[in-house]
């Protein structure tokens, strides 16, 4: 992965897949907000991951959601480094999912299958709730 | 931070700032393509976190590079969890820089201000080198 300086606090990363991710600061930080903040990034990673591995394991039984979004809440350190201390995810399906399918899949990724759900388990507390919605 | 299931297995991050974060799998993996994995996202979040503080210390002794970028590396655990175990940062700046100042805005950002590089030094080893080039 190379992470390559445009202008301003604009970055845009490269890896192996090919596509870019372009990231920027507000203007309070000297970037001209083109694109999402690096925090924001890695948080939407971590959905992204364990979002995946519940659609994969989803429709394996045949019961991919028609909808399904992850609500992401971070808390940080307020001192300096502002390390991640508490990371809640709602996972929110649309009723065509059966609980005990969804409860399991997201089990699996957390406990095992999503490598940044538990690198960040290693130094956030992660929790969990699932809704139906819909 | 959302991160909403689109189809196939692409996801769209939306945050505060109010950008787009897109992620896809591979065919491989039941995906189409059309944007970064999520690991590959969450490398480039930590390139952009700790490349936005040093061009903005950089930026204070108007040192601000013509060329930057952050190759990163990575190891991850063979077995599940594939939890990060080593991440490589190499910090390759163009020779307009004084090495000292880089050297210096490297490890005030590793060392307190950036928030993705001190969480996952909580779970990884993490080490870096600084290159010039050009």
């Amino acid at each position: 992965m190379t992470v390559e300086y445009s202008e301003g606090m604009r970055f845009v990363g490269h890896g192996g897949s090919g596509h870019e991710i372009v990231m920027d600061a507000g203007p309070q930080s000297g970037g001209q907000d083109t694109a999402a903040r690096p925090v924001e990034v890695l948080l939407a990673a971590l959905g992204g991951c364990t979002g995946m591995d519940v659609v994969l394991i989803l429709r394996k039984s045949k019961h991919v959601p028609a909808a399904f979004r992850i609500e992401i809440q971070d808390e940080r350190a307020t001192e300096y480094p502002q390390v991640l201390k508490k990371i809640h995810l709602a996972y929110v399906f649309s009723p065509d999912v059966p609980r005990d399918r969804a409860e399991k899949a997201i089990e699996l990724s957390l406990a095992k299958y999503c490598p940044i759900a538990n690198s960040l388990a290693g130094v956030a507390e992660i929790t969990h709730e699932l809704r139906f919605e819909g």
